[in-house]
């Protein structure tokens, strides 16, 4: 490809999507780690701010991150009516555990993340982060989340899963031996929430894996939002649980503290009703997927 | 950039989004035209299908134009009690001319495409849209829309505005003066419709456009939908109306014939819903944009 380097970008980032087409970012600076699970890179960007790569793929961005970490948080957090253990599988950029600790509910917060480096890379360079890992409320583990969610003794009212995709070191993160696993770790009123990849790109996988939650669930749903720096920008999200109403227009909103609502950029509780509205395709897909006419 | 051309990959087409970001796509065969006003070109791809390219800036995939053109069209013509005859400035690719009749009720559609080249070059490599040009409903004109709208007698139930960016030939279709030509080509009880850029890239436009639809019509709303070809993959549309309501929790539909929704890939009442729901941060800006506290 010609193409000159702007003005100020002296390194290009190149991720393919798929092998013919992807997203490109011209970056100021880049500075990249090794560690014993994966390669770590962090660019400064213009457009993008600063962006967080593992192995070659785009994790966090300053100007989306916002989106994709309120939905995989908030929606969980206001889905379930007195969200007091949280369990965060992933998530080692530390958005995730900021949008949860924002719920004044949430007593512990652990968080299981593989790789030490990844948050020693991120309190390195997004240092308003630190934070959120030094808060009281939270431990971090650094193990292999399928293999706790094996063993621990602990049970969690809400697990989240934000893991790179299910490639590599994330593919035990996405079988159905780790939902009922997560199932086992969860109170009967808990629920779970995944990111779950983009639908224009991995509707196989998507349909696949609704299918895998609803062997594992009661209730089960997909939710979407635009996260621009991902395959796609479109995203997909998924939620199970044993008891618990999924049903975004009845949320068990009383005697919740709501007040971070004034902070979030992208969550509303409009947002949250609007966001498991499906486009056509899907619906008939996943109504497919039952075996049902339509 | 090094990047390895894939299997049956001859060129890369680069397209900037800002001036340090993009998109990229392999192309297996590229045919490239050059008409009075423009660059054409079409890209044959794994990935996106074919591709329509006019000035560099991707128009249209087989992949995702389902969605730009559904929201498009639908939006308005379902908010109208009954669109009968509907205006469509820009949109020489036929993609939202094909949805618009697929509604019953319109009884004239008159394309305004200021490049006969367009409709041409997607007669030769779109071969399913010619036929919507030959519906006998249809009149293509090609002219400048915004001089058409300047000087035509005809009203109209919907004016649909489906253009290339705010900038070179199109510049002029989001100018009050523009709008204000369009507010006389309709009904008082119609409404007009236009693509309106990115939320994350083109933010300041966005607010700028939306304080001039206020000044134009009584009753004014953004919707978004996911098209990931485009810039940032999160499009905004507008639309506008002096006298009719825009509220999508009411639509008209009472006596409507709405068996096109088996055919729609994207759109959906409820989707028709959704997409009025805007992000928080966007709620904010556009309060701020009143001048007045939240």
């Amino acid at each position: 490809m010609d193409m000159p380097v702007g003005s100020g970008t002296l390194y290009w980032f190149v991720e393919r999507h798929r092998e013919d087409t992807g997203l490109f970012m011209g970056a100021r600076r880049v500075w990249t780690y090794r560690s014993n699970f994966q390669d770590i890179a962090v660019l400064e960007t213009e457009t993008w701010g600063r962006v967080l790569v593992l192995d070659g793929l785009v994790q966090m961005t300053d100007r989306d991150e916002f989106i994709y970490h309120e939905m995989l948080a908030h929606v969980p957090l206001m889905t379930h009516p007195d969200p007091r253990r949280v369990l965060i599988i992933g998530g080692g950029d530390g958005g995730v555990l900021r949008e949860v600790l924002r719920h004044p509910e949430v007593t512990r917060a652990v968080l299981c993340e593989i790789d030490p480096m990844v948050i020693e890379v991120v309190r390195r360079h997004w240092p308003e982060h630190g934070a959120v890992f030094d808060d009281p409320r939270v431990q971090v583990l650094n193990e292999d989340g399928s293999q706790f969610v094996q063993t621990t003794y602990e049970r969690y009212d809400v697990v989240i899963v934000d893991s790179s995709d299910p490639v590599s070191y994330s593919r035990s993160l996405f079988s159905p031996h780790f939902l009922a696993a997560v199932r086992r770790v969860l109170y009967p009123s808990g629920l779970y929430a995944t990111q779950c990849m983009s639908l224009l790109y991995h509707l196989d996988f998507v349909k696949g894996f609704y299918r895998q939650l609803q062997a594992a669930f009661s209730n089960v749903a997909l939710y979407t939002a635009p996260v621009p720096s991902y395959p796609t920008g479109w995203w997909n999200f998924a939620m199970g649980s044993i008891e618990l109403s999924l049903d975004p227009d009845h949320l068990p909103l009383k005697g919740r503290s709501i007040e971070f609502l004034r902070l979030t950029r992208y969550y509303s509780l409009e947002i949250h009703r609007s966001a498991f509205t499906l486009p056509n395709f899907l619906v008939q897909e996943l109504q497919y997927a039952h075996g049902t006419d339509r």
